[in-house]
């Protein structure tokens, strides 16, 4: 492959999805195969019931994986949901994680055992710390919807401060704030999802109301979007993708309360390849989607080439029970891999 | 009846919704004995598809309302859908009718056929100002959703300037900006729904996502709904209570793409009661739900006395296959009648 970008067709070097939800049992089966098909790797969220908080857990979390995805190129880069931890259980862990996520508790699903003061969580950040692991957060507060994620700045900027050698990840941010607050501290950094780049408040709750639109942290006004998009696009050096990518049965969404979470890995990287070619921003795709995580996680992934062409593709209405993001949508690009295999 | 309020009923006259939705057909027979149950009168949108713009429609839909509440002392005061309606025929309209109910066009369910350029209906608003027949409006614009009343603030100070003898209502008002714009104009007046009184968007989308608390506007940040309260207790001399019901059958709510609309109509009196006592301002509802609208109406409501009685009372599942506002909940007054008749 002589030209890694042209205008056909795109190779991209062990692209990575620094968040993921891949769930248990049945509902692991139907999506870590679509991530593992795609990415070279991901960061698997600890927030099951019960969470993922003990090392016993974590590589018996590890080994469904590994089962769901057998034979894939494919690195579950493991978390551990954030307790009060020793030092003894951290060094154990360590060769295991890539880091530790934090949940204020109630704010998201499966966060009733997060932590309920930050404060609280000071001792055992001193130890990550100092053992070089990662922090990784939910950064909401449990104030109003639309506030939540400001409100919760300030405990970034706190923790950055207090913890200077912490690598601090702020996940999925929805905010031109928090995209402000990366050149603030060196040491806090930003995962930013696909549906955070393209929607808004609007797409879910301004014509008819879009439940497989709705996650958490909801979508904002169209000035963040637009912050997070200049981020991605540039790419900013701080920020990496993590799609967020979170699947719930039809029967959770299209319900009398439905379920925070929006399923986009098996549509993430053709509708990324989509926005950056609008943006005449192709050959930066690669640093969004993969290096910058290298260099910010001190990880290398395994060796693999993601082919993706530019030829429509519908996206599935389904996979298994969960409706994709865009489903029944075209998108401009596909990864080469559907050619033979196509949606389920 | 010797005293009006005391701590185990309350006796409301001829208690008025001044914005309601009955749909037609199967719907409306069950909605529309609902409201008749529990007010004396109110005022018909004529969103419907096609569109109730003209009299001949008018007297149609009229006699399918009449036929739906027989025997219920109830008064539906009739609105047309705006268009370019010319003296002749809003001549002939006028002792049908209590307004001309005008939506920007899309903005909410049907309304496809609305003002593409509120320029273009100020010769009927002419008419209309000298006829003296009352403009009811849904204002919102297009824009981003969260903005959009008050995007359209600066259209309703226009008419208010333009047309000094026209009787603008600002239909389900839900910002602090639209209550402070009450007092710029001495012919601006405005309903206020039950829901918007108690929801914000925390409510509908800050937990689990809330279908059956989906509506338009959508409910906004917790100072717009305390501005709203506090007009609504006092009450502010032009507010009224219009309870915008607008049912939607359980499959467009719970869908991939839902409807909005709250249906509040049997459960409006008695949580209203709730919400005044809870603000020490029961002596007010009667103010609020029935005298406010027929002062700035000149309506003379059919007598009709309707006993609360503080007992409490769980609210239905469901009203036909429509899931009400409050379902399942319990509500601490309860209309009398409903002492016979249990919901259905």
């Amino acid at each position: 492959m002589e030209h890694l970008v042209n205008t056909h067709e795109i190779v991209l070097t062990s692209p990575l999805d620094m968040h993921i939800h891949f769930r248990e049992g049945a509902m692991l089966r139907v999506v870590a195969p679509l991530s593992a098909e795609a990415f070279a790797g991901g960061v698997i969220m600890p927030n099951l019931t019960p969470p993922v908080d003990g090392l016993d857990r974590l590589l018996q979390y590890r080994t469904e994986i590994d089962e769901a995805i057998a034979g894939a190129i494919f690195a579950p880069y493991m978390t551990l949901f954030f307790r009060a931890y020793d030092e003894v259980e951290l060094r154990a862990a360590r060769p295991h994680i890539i880091g530790v996520k934090l949940y204020p508790a109630g704010v998201t699903t499966n966060s009733e055992a997060g932590v309920q003061r930050i404060r609280d969580a000071e001792p055992t950040l001193a130890i990550m710390e100092e053992l070089g692991i990662p922090l990784l957060v939910h950064g909401e507060t449990s104030g109003f919807v639309l506030d939540r994620e400001r409100e919760f700045l300030s405990i970034y900027a706190r923790l950055a401060q207090r913890f200077p050698r912490l690598t601090i990840v702020m996940e999925h941010i929805t905010t031109r704030d928090a995209v402000a607050l990366l050149d603030e501290y060196p040491n806090l950094y930003a995962t930013i999802t696909l549906h955070h780049l393209q929607l808004t408040l609007d797409d879910v709750a301004g014509g008819l109301l879009q439940p497989h639109l709705f996650c958490k942290p909801i979508a904002k006004r169209p000035e963040d979007r637009d912050a997070l998009l200049r981020a991605a696009l540039a790419p900013h050096p701080r920020v990496m993708f993590g799609s967020d990518s979170a699947p719930h049965p039809v029967s959770a969404k299209e319900a009398a309360g439905c379920a925070a979470g929006v399923f986009t890995a098996p549509v993430a990287l053709p509708l990324l390849a989509e926005m950056f070619e609008q943006h005449d921003a192709l050959d930066r795709l690669q640093t969004f989607v993969s290096d910058n995580a290298r260099r910010i996680y001190g990880v290398t992934p395994p060796e693999k080439k993601v082919l993706l062409w530019r030829e429509p593709w519908q996206v599935p209405a389904r996979y298994g029970d969960v409706t994709p993001y865009y489903a029944g949508r075209t998108v401009a690009w596909q990864l080469a891999q559907r050619q033979s295999r196509a949606g389920p």
